[in-house]
């Protein structure tokens, strides 16, 4: 049976970075039927809109989507709904992809490139769940009023509301739980429920799923300690599960403890295994179509597909292991280049691992 | 005139470290009247209440608090009204200390005990401002209801509200220009525009309070990018300002790169000059009592609530160099011991500190 992806390159580098995930989905032998849509700036730019009906419907009727980049300076004097970030918080809500699964994996091969010491971060491997289409990121109501009550009544404030529903942390938990259960059995919950309301709800019911999981060994974490224990032992976390606001902070932070965002994938996932997969990092404007791009974050992104969405999990190690093997074979592009390995370009990084695959 | 002190050891290490900063304000020559009261999970043991009402009344009717920590495992069943952290939230609200002042400085002599390579953290100094009485904290309505409206209509629901007045924004924003203005002249609001109202509001008005200090580089950064930034090259940064949510999360991040949390104060104040002045680290019931907790940071709040709410800045000046002559001398707590250094225990830290003092 055939598949459906929808390619969705949006702004600067996605482009070229979804061009060599593309080849290297192309490469596998499946049968993929890719389409191609506009997505972000480049969107509004042609239909002045960032997530177009016509993309969002392709979106919708593919089995998963494969998502570059969106956002540029140029777009930032927009009105909030036109600008690029509103396509990706579109589609999420759209689809109801409300389980983000961020890896945050420090290659051996790049150890040095992270800012930490490597006793503190060798072999950090950690799997960040965030809930993605709850909490304050989407709760109603919110805006600018004036202020109803409260010292500062009649006065003109902002304000945004936190919400959770019990079957959305309920099954958000569950994918935590079960992702617990592939890995080492340990799964740490991270809210401020000594503060919020929401959290201490938050935490009720993670422990009340926690009864279908007796070999997970459940922790709970408040946010600000957890932002400060993964400074000062990352390895202490396997997996983490949190909200829409903690686990933006969070999985960008455990990203960046690896040194090498540029190489780390996600995925986005609804109830019908729909995803929508794309790299961590940014669109980069100021790097975009120079070919110095490193695309592997988005053919590790390519990679979860497979397995999330297609169910292909053989193919999925075969493309993680060309990415380890490109690795070692010294090749690297500028983000990740140090004195000793090669330097390559966007293009060739996908020629290595198109390569590295067919060797397979 | 006789300035008031109020000083509230709380719970764990508390005591412990707020009675060596207790003998450095004695031992200056200052006209000072400090009188102690039960707050925490200590006060909660002898009046059933974290913040007593007796404890209240006299921090109101003082010049300034000395706060050691609260919190202990053993409250963590109470309702959450009765947990010790309800003292230091009732404190604030109380008081209207709204600004938080967390300075995160790596002090040369412990440029070891940072997880970060030395070349990404010496020299480090950010001063994170974070408003501390409003936000989501302190935003009503909240609690636990039958959803309204939405995909979970009739469900139960956790729920809290982020609210920023425009008065709140502007004078906390004030403080972060007049800081930037008294150092590198560079302030970084952080927010999450791209997606919260509340945070657009405040960008806003930030940028409007601006325009009161031309001599001030402002830069906006999300608080995702900023807990990213922070690990991957945190002396970009000099002051922050930010909400009360976002500066908790970042203000631990930040701390927790210096390796040396047991060094770093913080100053809570109010319109009107009255203070809090408390360590940034926890009460660490684990270590309580046996002489080994670092009385540092609280002997450098000390130095803060001189400054701020006494106007003693030259015997502000007087402590800070004290505790740097000890740290010079080679003097350490097991916290931030390494071999070739001497390590001394709370009480003996306390006397190094005095006798620094006494020579300077
Ligand atoms: C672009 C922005 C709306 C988005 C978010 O906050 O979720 C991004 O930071 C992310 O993590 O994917
Ligand atoms: C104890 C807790 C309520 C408090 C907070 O969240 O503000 C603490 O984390 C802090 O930063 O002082």
């Amino acid at each position: 049976m055939t598949k459906k992806i929808a390619v969705l390159p949006g702004d600067g580098i996605g482009p070229e970075i979804v061009e060599q995930a593309v080849r290297v989905l192309r490469a596998l032998d499946l049968n993929l039927e890719l389409t191609e849509a506009a997505v972000g700036g480049a969107a509004f730019d042609q239909f002045e809109h960032p997530l177009p009906p016509l993309t969002l419907e392709l979106a919708q009727a593919s089995d998963a989507v494969l998502f570059g980049a969106v956002g540029d300076w140029k777009y930032d004097e927009l009105p909030r709904e036109f600008r690029p970030e509103q396509a990706i918080l579109g589609l999420r809500k759209s689809l109801g992809l409300f389980a983000n699964l961020r890896p945050a994996i420090l290659y051996p091969e790049l150890a040095n490139a992270s800012t930490l010491k490597p006793e503190v971060v060798a072999g950090l491997d950690i799997m960040i769940i965030r809930e993605l289409t709850g909490d304050i990121y989407f709760g109603t109501p919110r805006g600018v009023r004036s202020a109803p009550d409260g010292r500062f009544a009649g006065e003109r404030e902002g304000y945004d509301t936190m919400r959770y529903a019990e079957s959305e942390v309920r099954r958000i938990a569950r994918i935590g739980f079960e992702t617990a259960m592939k890995r080492s059995r340990k799964l740490c919950s991270v809210d401020k429920a000594n503060v919020l309301e929401t959290s201490q709800f938050w935490k009720d019911i993670v422990i009340e799923v926690a009864r279908d999981f007796p070999e997970v060994e459940l922790s709970h974490m408040y946010v600000d300690n957890a932002a400060m224990q993964l400074v000062k032992a990352p390895r202490q976390f396997d997996v983490i599960v949190t909200g829409n606001l903690f686990g933006d902070i969070l999985s960008d932070e455990a990203a960046m403890l690896t040194g090498s965002i540029g190489m780390l994938p996600s995925a986005s996932l609804n109830e019908k295994g729909q995803g929508l997969y794309e790299p961590s990092h940014g669109s980069a404007p100021d790097i975009a179509g120079q070919n110095v791009a490193n695309p592997l974050a988005t053919i590790l992104s390519a990679a979860m597909l497979l397995r999330y969405s297609l169910g292909c999990a053989s193919e999925a190690e075969r493309v993680e292991a060309a990415v380890k093997a490109v690795l070692a074979q010294g090749l690297r592009t500028p983000d990740i280049h140090e004195p000793g390995t090669t330097r390559v370009g966007t293009a060739e990084m996908g020629d290595a691992v198109l390569n590295a695959l067919q060797r397979s």
